[in-house]
């Protein structure tokens, strides 16, 4: 079943130290149900993905605020899966549409992070983790560390291509007025920045985030008048916590899993797709993620990075919207925003768009695959 | 589409100090598809339901915990609607079915709450109101006060009517085995105990507990040679998070709003229930529970709990479990836990059982309507 994409909006992504947690879902709710010219009473059920308004905001049962805010009784679900809860906010949001035809269904993403001290959150997202992993004192630009190592042992790949995923985001966010980085790096800033955890540097890692995006979906055919986008394919893959128990620390299982998924189910190939967003919490991400999705073969995706970053076009455009390196990374709303990315281009373009969100290091992933209309048979 | 309980389970209730969050998955799991005849690799999905592991054991991302366990890469998503996660996961399990008929559904409700100071707990706890509740210095105990205290004042409703709730509930919970409390107490017991949050004493309050429940799910066909235990309907329902938003607190719009659409769904009447799991977080609940769900007329569920206290038999046995009071109340696992409960009567007998689950002071109702396979058309 083809779910549209019938409103979507982002708030600014950034330290948005005026607007409160429940400000940033009130602002997304409204501008996408602006969007889809629709009033929040239209509304057949909600899906909020958050990871951490209890610990940051001490306001949980966050399904409930809709009716808080607007005194609609709903169905009002939060989910929560580390970085990637926006993302399989989106997933259930189609198995209910699935399950029920004609309903429209509202997602958003949020997170507010950026009132706690960086030290106090890197403490709370370790929470995606393992036990094991929190005793021995990793926090998750140590757990990535440790990927990024093994991968440029195992596969030569470069301190240079890790750090061209950090510029090449920075470069696409300089149009994206959202973004809470619009400054141009280079790969010597990124090798020279303040170190974190070795080989990784400030510049390799996202950033602390505020922000909120929302989608509104439904089932509808799609319009005679008008180039829309829609959700053709939806996936969700889990793996360990630990990456200790894990076979390799170079292939996240999850991602190869849902990206499987997603072509199975949709019948097309890489080549079909054009724009890729993918989930580089660190630059290691965006390597990883285009071996794992399959776009190259495992320790090929520091080459890749490097081709896409000069326009080859046997290759997606990756992260055009400054990825969560530039962007921002607000964790609850990560994956509503890149569908939110996506769709807005497939309005104004043919083709399709990808999203992976990742929860943990590889613990979680979902892939959602945006279509423009015209795609549709 | 009526959805197979094919395994259930459930921990010990209580403080279960020598047990962890982990644990507690692990062993309702193993025991559901020991339950159900199933392998772990006989699972396509898991749905998770825990309020608060993140803030007691630091454990997020729970829907990746079943690949931590047993390797598999299902789709595993955590819900959280307050005390009513596990419900809310049962609900949203059941539109996967809906949406994917044929596969087989993990569910678990888990709670770890004990290793926590009560009063931490409690602080906790509260992240399922607003903001504006937090910042008066409310807590739930004062919360559902206000319910008692505005329904003796609007209907009447007696101080012994509210203590004769968690009198039935210890009395039913003395042939439990899984029970935190197996010990028969009075109505002067329970007007006498410590003050809370007058008119509430200790003993109208549920108590701090861990545990987990299981269930598995299907849409396979009844079973021919012997009786089996369905999900017929399930309905949920929002209401705003603060009591002071609403027209009425003695009124939960969310239970009214969940009850219609569960007998509008099922085609069922009050009649036709045999067993009925409220959510007694308080005393009061089981009172407000009765008028809400419309078995009585509002104000008239006091009148109601002595008349069901009698073994009336124009009204359904309520809480036989021992309900929160009793049986105890691992916030997320509850919800599970009442459907495990009526899903082994409903293997035993026929006719219909209901379940009740609130979050918060009525913000979240989910309601289940379990059904014996000999009702099923």
């Amino acid at each position: 079943m083809n779910i549209k994409v019938k409103g979507l909006s982002s708030t600014k992504f950034g330290e948005l130290w005026d607007k409160s947690l429940i400000n940033l879902v009130e602002e997304a709710t409204n501008a996408a149900l602006t969007d889809a010219k629709l009033k929040i009473t239209d509304i057949d059920a909600a899906f909020i993905g958050t990871m951490l308004s209890g610990e940051t905001t001490t306001q949980s049962q966050m399904g409930s605020i809709f009716a808080s805010l607007y005194g609609v009784n709903i169905p009002g679900t939060r989910v929560e899966a580390a970085c990637a809860s926006g993302g399989v906010a989106i997933y259930q949001a189609v198995q209910f549409l699935k399950a029920n035809p004609g309903k429209k269904v509202l997602v958003v993403g949020v997170e507010k992070m950026t009132d706690l001290c960086a030290s106090k959150v890197t403490d709370l997202l370790m929470q995606a983790a393992s036990q094991e992993e929190r005793d021995s004192g990793a926090n998750f630009p140590s757990l990535y560390a440790l990927v990024a190592q093994a991968h440029m042992r195992e596969f030569g790949t470069t301190r240079e291509q890790m750090a061209l995923c950090s510029v090449m985001a920075h470069q696409n966010a300089l149009s994206n007025e959202k973004a809470q980085f619009r400054k141009k790096i280079t790969v010597e800033d990124v090798v020279k920045a303040t170190p974190v955890a070795e080989p990784l540097t400030l510049l390799d890692c996202s950033p602390i985030t505020d922000g909120a995006a929302a989608l509104i979906l439904t089932t509808e055919a799609p319009s005679k008048s008008k180039k829309e986008a829609f959700i053709v394919s939806s996936a969700f893959a889990t793996d360990t916590l630990s990456l200790a128990q894990r076979e390799s620390v170079t292939t996240f299982k999850s991602t190869q899993t849902a990206a499987k998924a997603i072509f199975a189910d949709s019948g097309i190939t890489h080549k079909d797709i054009n724009f890729l967003e993918v989930h580089d919490c660190f630059s290691i991400g965006t390597i990883v993620a285009l071996e794992d999705i399959g776009f190259v073969k495992k320790g090929k995706g520091g080459k890749a990075i490097e081709k896409i970053f000069k326009g080859d076009k046997s290759l997606p455009q990756v992260n055009v919207s400054g990825g969560l390196k530039a962007c921002g990374h607000p964790v609850g709303a990560t994956g509503v925003k890149q569908v939110v990315e996506l769709a807005a281009r497939m309005r104004n373009s043919t083709g399709y768009g990808l999203a992976q969100n990742i929860g943990g290091t590889g613990a979680s992933c979902v892939m959602n695959l945006v279509a423009s209309s015209d795609t549709l048979i």
